[in-house]
């Protein structure tokens, strides 16, 4: 953005004349994240001079993206580097651990405290995507025997330390999750009832192995300001903070069209991402499908004679074809989401397709008409009936294909969204050919 | 699911031989959400004897949908629609109040209080889709000179009625937003210091006015738990709380979601949306799409004497058409939403489309070397090169039809999802079918 990008000039320039002062009034007033994406504009060696002298140069730093935070991370001072680190929310250090290479990674490690290495460590070894990659050990636990004075001046030792105190879990010594109190509970009861007695037992979790697509759509569910993780034991390992579940919702639905439009998983803001990585992403649909689109090729040449005798279906050819992968995109494009937001769950399958098969008729039905009328005027009232049963049928194979291809995929372990309109639109061109120039081969003369 | 529809039965069953004791064992230990699950699958009249003896029973009600809603209130006695109306969240009320019809607005209206009515009133005014409409009206407000022991007190009375109470926002007589205090600040603070020295006078907030995507983009972009929407003359109005946000986004990405498949904006769950509704949300794009086609099918009759020399031309058609369709549907697929969550703005239009032209450049040329063979098994070295020139043609054309088309609809004030798959598809399909017909007709003989 120009105003960034302004900003971005007056800061070096008051950074190399070690003008600091300046520099920090200027920022003051911006929120953590506005500062990363002035920093992300600077040079590596004067935004790391800034950064260090930023109250909350680790919020800031959490806020910029891996590789910027590796380009800053090697001119920090070892010191200033293991301080800012040990300042960091206990999950952005672990990604941050997770881009290291290995001798940053001895380097960084002896600096700090036992405890925090044992964490990273921890948090690091969960498998991305799962619930244990996203969340993060910096929360706010009580013991169901405190009272509520006691429990509110542990939240207040705690506070600079966790990422949310409004939600405090209570377990008991083997950390199991006995319950929930909210900060709100906790300031409207009295201050010598017992935590056990003001918790709330029946507490929405997640396990640490689970899906963190899973994860957000319970916080989204539940309306959670957080969401406390167990491990197999029932033992409170972490927790996931809204903002964080926010992220992964948007996520995994840019990952979702994407993939609907025949891109692979990218990582990445748009801009940002290498000509190579856009290139390797979307060669692969691309060429799969030219092979696929091999066999609308075999069915025409199957059918040359009829073709090379009504040359008229010709005209109608990408019509037609188009047609049915239209029809066939738009319902996978309803089941890919439905399946995605939790709406649609597997065995809805039967009674979905019931439904797709009648709407299928209808917008069959209303595309042979049309289609008809162009045909009568175009050719005479055998091609208008050839392309009005071609029409019809060809639409509703488009809707069953596009309303079944995720669930099947869904089935046998692929994600749904894998049925994309490029691929919907290939498989419907290719019965779309055959099922046109077959009815066509009946009725019309070679 | 199963397991509700069992629930559903029990419950059913308990309430009609009035063990409502028993119905509400059942529930008990169930989060609203999934009450109101169960809830929506029992009669109306089973439903609101249970709901009525339920204590959490309007944070329940307003988790049903608004048919249900609607059918529970026309069971209810008026007093005590009245007192649940009461109850609920004001922006849920005024939901509520927009569906219902004159008479049951007039039914309402008097047995609720003054200022609840007016509040109906000024929410429902709000234009759907905007901050206004989204926003609810329970927030906990402070004053500047108040010291932390008596903005305790202060959110300790609001509590039971506000939304959340974890940040309170500072206003002046006029109501004028003049800060935000975080209630872990206030627990943190000594009680004799003034709010006015501890609360963050650089507020992130939104007119009332904004389009609810930015106000669901800006809560994300600063993790809020809540951002207060202000008037045109700064004036707080309003909340808008993550929950209601991250609702926003996930229908929002759905909605972008369906026009990129050629579905237009739906409202509901897949499941319950009706067979019409679904036939209208897709005939007119499916019908559009057949006339846009025709482009196509002209085309080809114009180059009906070279296809009829070569009609090896019309084996290799569906498969360079789809080319350049599956290309330009990609680059629409990355444009529509990073356009959609802010990673691109108008303004980068240009240096992305230079962008787009190398990677359109490498795609095209890996398929013109992958056609060309084919292209050269099936025909002749002129077939092949023919083939080669069409499909870097035809990728090329795609991808810059795709990237741009995006930014062109967002220009004329269209939503740039509008560019669905389908659209592009058809666009691509035309230009296609020309380029390829016009240099074949360059290169081979009629």
């Amino acid at each position: 953005m120009m105003h960034n990008k302004a900003l971005a000039l007056t800061l070096s320039n008051a950074i190399e004349q070690q003008q600091f002062d300046k520099a920090i009034k200027q920022v003051q007033a911006l929120r953590p994240i506005d500062i990363a994406d002035v920093l992300a504009l600077i040079e590596p060696a004067f935004a790391w001079q800034l950064l260090e002298r930023l109250p909350n140069r680790s919020t800031i730093f959490s806020y910029l993206e891996a590789d910027i935070q590796l380009a800053l991370a090697e001119e920090f001072p070892q010191d200033s580097l293991a301080r800012l680190v040990g300042e960091m929310p206990a999950d952005e250090r672990a990604d941050l651990y997770k881009y290291l290479n290995q001798g940053q990674r001895d380097a960084l490690l002896p600096v700090l405290a036992q405890a925090m290495r044992e964490d990273i460590r921890r948090l690091s070894s969960y498998h991305e995507g799962t619930a244990g990659a996203l969340m993060t050990t910096d929360y706010a636990t009580l013991g169901a025997q405190m009272n509520v004075a006691e429990a509110l001046a542990s939240l207040r030792r705690e506070a600079p330390d966790a990422e949310t105190i409004y939600h405090a879990y209570v377990i008991d010594e083997q950390r199991k999750l006995l319950g929930v109190v909210s900060l709100r509970g906790l300031i409207l009861a009295a201050p010598e009832r017992l935590i056990s007695d003001i918790m709330v037992s029946s507490v929405v979790s997640c396990n640490v192995n689970e899906d963190q697509e899973d994860v957000a759509k319970t916080v989204a569910r539940y309306d959670l300001i957080s969401l406390p993780i167990i491990d197999d034991s029932g033992a409170l390992v972490g927790i996931v903070t809204h903002d964080d579940a926010m992220d992964v919702a948007s996520d995994e639905a840019t990952d979702d069209f994407h993939k609907s439009g025949g891109v692979s998983t990218m990582v990445g803001r748009l801009k940002d991402v290498s000509i190579g990585v856009l290139y390797r992403k979307r060669v692969f649909w691309l060429v799969f499908l030219v092979f696929g689109n091999l066999f609308s090729g075999l069915g025409i040449s199957h059918f040359e004679d009829v073709i090379a005798a009504n040359l008229v279906l010709v005209f109608f050819l990408p019509l037609l074809v188009d047609s049915g992968g239209n029809a066939g995109s738009q319902s996978a494009t309803l089941m890919v989401r439905a399946l995605a937001t939790g709406d649609v769950v597997m065995r809805d399958w039967f009674s979905l397709l019931g439904r797709e098969a009648l709407v299928a008729l209808l917008l069959g039905g209303t595309m042979a008409v049309a289609i008809s009328i162009i045909g009568y005027i175009r050719g005479d009232e055998v091609v208008s009936l050839v392309l009005a049963l071609s029409m019809m049928s060809v639409v509703m194979i488009g809707c069953v294909i596009g309303m079944s291809l995720p669930f099947v995929l869904n089935k046998i372990g692929f994600d749904p969204a894998t049925a994309s309109a490029p691929l919907i639109t290939s498989v419907c061109d290719a019965s779309g050919v055959l099922i046109y120039l077959f009815i066509a081969s009946k009725f019309l003369t070679i």
